[in-house]
């Protein structure tokens, strides 16, 4: 987990020329946010990437990479994922759509790609996610959307929905709310809310753990593990916001990750066992 | 000349991760200002400047370089000089003071490193200069001081002072003059006012030249090419500043270049036979 949020190298794969563009954008956050370690740009039609030497490939790179962010469509991403597992990358965060969320034959390359890369030891988050951020000034990684990096603090922000983590952070920047680290999860494929939980929890720069859910899977774990946090012997406060309270936030978050809601009283019961404060 | 203004690769040796530093800042314009090249910097002591992938010296890139810019001691960047000449460096721009300006010794090596440059053709800006910027979309160089790259435009400004490029571009920014391009020709080891006219007249993205001078070498050849450019068949209007006007002008003119500034009758006649409009 640590190669997630203090990766000493990152390769952008698909880091793209062009502004607006996904894999521009978050290539340019990351480099204008002031990331201490090495970025290197992955892409086979440009010599550079915002002045930065791009390389054709992973395999290209004379360098160990610790993380891999991929901005490429599934099949690419599968390929990718194969030449990761050759270079010994260590993680990889799949920022693309395109996978369990469309259908069943996004699904299935979603799960080829976890296979493969779960076998060899490379951690996943996403895909169809939003980034991480660690505000961490050792690192300083922004590897998300927000163009501006939020400002350090003891919160930790987990979410699964991309929309929300933009609005949050919006809605603290004004307020001088600093936050140690953010993860958009996606579609969960490897990382979720239970790694994230134990990492987050053993963070020395997280004391407060807040978590927008659509659906939780591995539902008794996750009481457990969520249970021992919050009231164990060194107890992090969970808050979470959990959508489809409404039947449209329930649609909503079905369309956005192919998971079912859940039951209301479901949802409560969980938050109740594990000791998570639940907001509105 | 093109290599000094559009270069397809450049090295910033001595680029450094201390914010505040020479070193630093102009790595940083550069990377920010959005060079549409490739950019590296040379540093032994740290493996990345700004998340770009450092290299212990110009020798250690594997790539060609086109241009060179030096923020090294006066010993180092003679050495510097060497490699550049066995790496084939097309061009350079020193950035660093310590030479002529400060007596013998600098002058020695400014000299030295002049010799081993032009002989293998390699044109050299500066030392004791603060940079350069071309602000064509297709280049987008900001190698200089200034924080932000003015306006694109039509007027180039070549300038002997460092603390009047910065009061002329601040002065600019406000009152939407644009630039096309910016020279700080410092101690003009190699590159002085007459070749920069010659190039900037040849510039299509240039219709008004704008000087800043504190003294004039080649005073003849000069007159010649100036009244060429401004009263010729293609002609470019030159606007001049001359400092010395005063004594006190003329004392601080001394010690920036360590040059002579010359009686003001000269400078009138040199401006009234090349075309000139001297500005007060």
């Amino acid at each position: 987990m640590n190669n997630i949020f203090s990766p000493q190298t990152i390769a952008v794969v698909g880091a793209s020329k062009t502004q607006g563009k996904v894999g521009h954008d978050i290539f340019q956050n990351i480099l204008y946010g002031g990331y201490t370690g090495t970025l290197y740009p992955v892409n086979p039609n440009a010599s550079s990437v915002l002045s930065v030497k791009a390389f054709p490939s992973i395999s290209a790179i004379p360098d160990q990479i610790d993380l891999a962010i991929l901005i490429v469509p599934p099949d690419a991403a599968l390929q990718v994922s194969r030449e990761a597992v050759e270079r010994k990358v260590k993680a990889m965060v799949i920022v693309s759509a395109g996978f369990r969320e469309v259908g069943r034959e996004g699904a299935n390359i979603e799960k080829e790609i976890v296979d493969i890369c779960v076998k060899a030891g490379i951690r996943i988050v996403g895909p169809n996610c939003l980034g991480i951020i660690n505000t961490d000034p050792k690192v300083r990684l922004n590897a998300s959307f927000a163009r501006h990096m939020p400002d350090n603090g003891k919160i930790a922000f987990i979410s699964q929905s991309g929309a929300l983590c933009t609005a949050v952070l919006d809605f603290a920047a004004g307020r001088n709310i600093g936050f140690s680290k953010f993860v958009s999860t996606g579609n969960k494929s490897d990382v979720d809310e239970i790694c994230l939980l134990k990492y987050l929890h053993e963070d020395p720069e997280t004391e407060v753990i807040l978590m927008y859910i659509e659906e939780l899977k591995r539902a008794q774990e996750f009481i457990q593990i969520a249970k021992e946090i919050t009231g164990g012997h060194k107890p992090t406060p969970i808050l979470a916001i959990k959508s489809g309270r409404t039947e449209a936030g329930a649609k909503a978050a079905s369309s956005h990750t192919g998971s079912i809601a859940g039951t209301e009283a479901v949802y409560d019961a969980i938050f109740q066992q594990s000791g998570i404060v639940r907001a509105s």
